[in-house]
């Protein structure tokens, strides 16, 4: 293969996010309003099915990269030659160079988890957490954290308008850099994750915002980013610490305008002086 | 064997649910505040292992149960001689008279879900949702739903001490059965299933009321548990309301007060003349 290939090809597979439907209220009134779509998409590995996950749509190339990435069954782009996506048939198809190591025998060891969407973690991504070093000397100043704030809080989203999903963003200092939502926050985490790896983009100097929850599985994905802040507005699980003291991650919860919980890593933040 | 012992032995777990933890907030003050607990919990069968669950641990031999049966692993409390928590290994031991039919070969097809927690489906159980049929003689009066409401608001919980868990709870009427919470709804769902099967309880007379999404998973446990009516806090997915459709649930989301959206089966609800 030529040198520019080393990329695999993706389908850019569109689909509506918003269903309208008629409902009726308190007061026997109809009212038309939008609900989040919810689809499922089989992911098949050289023809071989490997999960069903069910998903908003709204990214699902780099939903099935960042899923295949997140569970390590892949661990380089080049492995991979195409994830092509038809809704028609809720299928994606991944064709691989060499196909997948021991596809079979990993699948039946396996966490379901906290989350929302995949909670699902193969093998042993729990024992191998301990390879992975967060920049201790990366650090999030209090002005830029209440920004990132206010920004998701004025971000357009499906959630405002049809609510019922989750949403997930990267930024740099305060800039936005990816917003994805998903009807399972587990699916917007991973579709980030796919978005970054196609990039080439590495986690250091990024901030994580979720509007879930700060389980154990969320922290597992922030570290496997490599992201040393994890910001959400919702609160965090025991697990969800113990992992995030075990890696080394910032943890925030509770994220509303001013205010915050700093649970952990507060080496790294710096309060207003 | 004799006929009295035909329910499973269950141990009786216990297991701290909250942990105090210190934290710091948008001032720098240090807070001590509680966070829910979130512990793995191996699922052994004969000694084989099945799945890790993440769970809170409140309830953890009616969420082993819940989730065979829902899971469609068992299809009648026979089958089984016993489920033993161990905190301390953090494992659910499962013996069963004869064995689980092709489990192997059950856990390689499978749907990973929208739910929070055990978002798996195996098999076909999609498919076999036709079979299901739900009461269409069962009534919802709107004063019935308010007084649910209300006092799922005014309920003691792990939520309100420690906030980031679902709850799920069924009633008869206004009164209520049963109540569950867990990190993941999907485990709150399992359990309630669960204690409803080692009780005999019939689902067509009762009310699921549950603070999560109503996505097609959430609708198709409830449609397992025979339980025409579905109330939730929280709205819900396309895939939600069509599989309420289809198995003909009564289907409520955005419940608040005296407020609700009704999404399906209308003929079922009585207004307030």
């Amino acid at each position: 293969m030529p040198e520019s290939s080393h990329l695999p090809q993706l389908s850019d597979a569109a689909v509506p996010l918003v269903a309208g439907v008629s409902v009726l209220d308190e007061a026997g009134r109809r009212k038309d309003i939008f609900i989040p779509g919810e689809r499922p998409l089989t992911v098949y590995v050289d023809k071989q099915e490997l999960v069903t996950l069910m998903t908003l749509g709204g990214a699902p190339e780099a939903l099935v990269l960042g899923y295949l990435k997140n569970q390590r069954f892949v661990h380089a782009l080049d492995e991979l030659i195409s994830i092509h996506v038809d809704w028609e048939v809720g299928a994606a198809a991944v064709k691989t160079r060499d196909g997948i190591h021991a596809l079979k025998e990993r699948q039946e060891k396996r966490t379901v988890t906290t989350g929302c969407g995949q909670g699902t973690i193969f093998g042993d991504i729990l024992s191998d957490l301990s390879s992975i070093q967060l920049d201790p000397d990366a650090r999030l100043h209090q002005d830029t954290m209440v920004s990132i704030v206010a920004q998701m809080r004025a971000q357009q989203s499906i959630y405002k308008q049809a609510g019922s999903v989750h949403g997930c963003a990267v930024f740099r200092g305060t800039e936005l850099l990816m917003f994805v939502e998903d009807v399972g926050r587990h699916n917007a985490v991973d579709a980030i994750a796919g978005k970054m790896w196609l990039e080439g983009m590495s986690g250091k100097d990024l901030v994580f915002y979720t509007t879930g929850r700060l389980t154990s599985e969320m922290v597992i994905k922030g570290a496997q980013m490599g992201i040393p802040f994890l910001l959400s507005r919702s609160g965090a699980t025991q697990m969800g610490l113990d992992m995030a003291r075990r890696v080394g991650i910032t943890l925030f919860g509770r994220c509303s305008g001013e205010h915050f919980l700093m649970y952990s890593g507060e080496e790294r933040f710096v309060y207003r002086s």
